[in-house]
């Protein structure tokens, strides 16, 4: 399959260790600034081009240049590998919906929704996360059953704060399984995907926070919180992680008008987290076993906790009751997963990271699109890739490992002037044979700045017409990290740069 | 690299033949309807959907289910490959840029930009194509010098076709070569690309047309059209081939005001089309030969033709007068691919195709950008992929090849009930080895629904846990295409799947 060749190579070529003198490359400053390497007119590479015109790009937004697209790249294959492992079809959607799609989906952050201008036609917003737009799809094609994987770009009008990885434009790669199913099997398999993609990425600790929307419904209800303002406490709660209790507690008591009484009850259990013990434990409380939501949740959570024994990865879950997620949508199970410091402790100004990963369960969402209401139970999780790059970015910047950003195996290079046309020839005759070649577009070029552009750039060989290879019938093979050089015949070339270039 | 690893079979389990019986297991009707394949509550593959709820998906769009995933995918990985194979680098681009940067770009075609809503801030447009924004990035990076690829969706407010692969959303596959060179070399490897790519996806017989817009504009000043009505008389031009000359003309004169006259000495130049004889004679022509754009651009084109001719292409290529290209940023050499004929005749109601490919040189968009006009030349080509899209997927309709939506090597099942947990330590087992592996969500399934499941979705293997196997320290393999069951020892369990699935 010619289609899928390229990619057996390039696991061998993306990531390459420049052993010859590399001059004036480095890799670009700051963590996520705009400053893109650059090719200067001498085909050299030069440093990073740090005098952008930012006012060029909307805000909130950023361009990819090749050296970060190579770790983007890294980072979609650790996710979709993972995402193929567990048997997940991959589908993708518009990125603006029918305004009415996303209306009352989201609660709170509606606010932040991008509407597109009116300008005849239907009204439009750009998509806000991939949950919503996949609930659309199930329902709109009667899809009761199935695991699939959405990797896009989602958009928020909120606050940029790019260098801790916030933007009004970002990926998240999604993981759902929809269906009617034995309970907590596919709860299960989401935080483990989590786990497994985490590991994988070596980010440095983690940890799971696993909660239940039944849960905390049921608190709310024991302590004594009205049923009309379950969402907004819980908006509320959500903001443990940024700010503390007693922050939140007078948000709950002066601006929601909650009991001091029922707030500090709150306040007692959303300090609890930890393991199957707390669980067994509040299924023995006496207020919470009392109520059916919160009972049903708890049962549930054993259940999954069992599940995650077997699965070997119960050190890295807390059960914590402070987690709230913001989406109104959330209807069982709820969690996010947390960085808990930055790996590589001496780069200087660390990323602040925090929240990577998130999900959860929402059995009401699809029967919102369905004409009929007809419900379609799904729990997925949500990779926030954006931080995940600033602490790749961050550590191939202080590992000081070269990236390449092309994949060519083989310069056509010439000895003598005169010789564009044998040049022309042998690489279309490398393209057919399925090499990946370059030349550089000069009539004359030199030979030493041909070989200075495989130094520069990480290509590992050279083919060099000359006129006596020409009547010879051969074609000088260099090899650049040794400087050895073998006649081949021409014949023969294609295979043997294919082997030369197939170990790594 | 775990990162890269699942490519490597990828290429062995994207498509597989289903030896088994198939059950309910069709692909979906209409060329582009979107009918798509969903999976019942039983777990079997069923119909398409064909009751769909159209109206929930914006005018112009469409979703992507997992079977026409699998055929983006091989369309993309053709041209991704082409475009590695040609040295090229990836970046990404913001899918809005800000409003001022698009305008006054597109001549004609600046109202089909959708714009999105002023809710303070800046004022932002979706991107109408690559080219624009890939030369916001040069300038604002001052980068002089890139051969980059840019594969990305782009909006227009176009009437949406979508029978004839016209939508509102699309996506282009850009390559383009940024720097000062020697002429002619980077513009003949563009035409060599859209070459290798057309005929890599195999989508039947093909012509390049090429022309140059120097050569455009000394042909209308030869012709007596007044400077200021050169583009908009090209306009005019580029809709020759969709409408006789007759119409063309009367517009040249009726509505653009164009003398009779020189509308029909342009009539009898856009008549014409050739190779290197073409040039050669309009080298001589008594009018051309005397204006310098004119000469200019067939000296070119002469070039042109001799590189075309060293990379043997030039059977595919016509040097062709009547192309004209509608954007305003070309300045020299342009070009359009056209299907000649569809490639499967038998098919009813074949997808009527047209341009798949187009582009050329434009050395002037990157200085509009810069502060002080600094100019970046620029080739490229951008293959327009939903019209290949309908044709692959019409072809694989009528080949009746059934296509994979996932790489999943084994199923892990049980033979008797109460082995959920069971089975969850061995497909975490597996998950852990690398393995892609799933189980179905249920405490107590059926062998024979689990062995069903296999059929209808192309897993080769089943892992079977039963308690007899569970004791003697081993899993029960079961290769699903020839009904043979092996024990094969726990702890070799990877290793005999990844050896099995290896082959294809």
């Amino acid at each position: 399959m010619i289609f899928l060749y390229v990619w057996k190579l390039q696991s061998c070529w993306l990531f390459y260790s420049f052993r010859a003198s590399v001059l004036c490359f480095h890799l670009w400053g700051g963590s996520l600034g705009r400053g893109l390497a650059s090719r200067s007119e001498s085909e050299l590479w030069t440093g990073p081009g740090c005098t952008t015109l930012s006012q060029l790009c909307p805000d909130g937004t950023r361009d990819y240049g090749p050296k970060q697209m190579a770790i983007r790249e890294r980072a979609f294959n650790a996710i979709i590998s993972c995402f193929k492992r567990h048997g997940a079809e991959v589908i993708d959607t518009p990125v603006f919906e029918l305004k009415e799609t996303l209306t009352g989906k989201y609660g709170e952050d509606s606010k932040l929704i991008y509407d597109l201008k009116d300008q005849g036609g239907e009204l439009l917003s750009l998509r806000y996360d991939l949950t919503v737009p996949f609930a659309r799809y199930l329902a709109m094609n009667k899809i009761t059953n199935i695991k699939r994987y959405h990797i896009a770009k989602v958009y928020r009008r909120d606050n940029p704060a790019m260098t801790r990885g916030r933007y009004r434009e970002f990926y998240q790669c999604d993981f759902d399984i929809a269906g009617q199913f034995d309970p907590m099997i596919p709860d299960a398999e989401c935080l483990k995907i989590v786990h497994e993609i985490l590991s994988d990425l070596q980010l440095g600790d983690f940890i799971i926070k696993v909660n239940d929307r039944r849960i905390l419904d049921g608190m709310f209800a024991v302590c004594g919180v009205p049923d009309s303002k379950f969402r907004t406490i819980c908006s509320s709660v959500d903001k443990l992680d940024k700010v503390p209790w007693e922050e939140v507690r007078s948000e709950m008591v002066g601006e929601k008008g909650l009991s001091p009484e029922a707030a500090d009850r709150i306040g007692e259990y959303v300090q609890l987290h930890g393991g199957l013990d707390l669980i067994e434990r509040l299924l023995q409380d006496p207020k919470l076993s009392q109520n059916k939501l919160a009972k049903e949740g708890l049962g549930d959570m054993k259940l999954l906790f069992e599940y995650l024994t077997l699965f070997g990865i119960t050190e890295k879950i807390s059960f914590d009751l402070s987690l709230a997620r913001g989406l109104d949508y959330y209807t069982g199970v709820i969690f996010e997963a947390v960085l808990l410091h930055q790996e590589n402790e001496h780069v200087e100004e660390a990323v602040s990271v925090g929240s990577v990963a998130g999900g959860g369960r929402y059995d009401g969402l699809v029967g919102m699109f369905d004409p009929k209401g007809r419900k379609v139970p799904c729990v997925g999780v949500s990779i926030g890739i954006e931080r995940i790059f600033s602490i790749l970015e961050q550590r191939l910047e202080a590992s000081e490992e070269k990236i390449r950003t092309t994949e060519t195996q083989v310069l056509v290079a010439s000895a003598q002037k005169k010789l564009l046309e044998e040049r022309l020839k042998l690489i279309s005759e490398l393209w057919d044979g399925g090499i990946k070649a370059e030349m550089l577009y000069k009539k004359n070029p030199k030979l030493l700045n041909q070989l200075q552009y495989c130094e520069d750039t990480g290509i590992p060989l050279v083919a060099i017409v000359g006129e006596q290879e020409l009547k010879d019938g051969v074609v000088k093979l260099r090899i650049v990290a040794t400087r050895e050089e073998i006649n081949v015949r021409r014949e023969s070339l294609v295979e043997e740069i294919r082997i030369r270039t197939s170990q790594c």
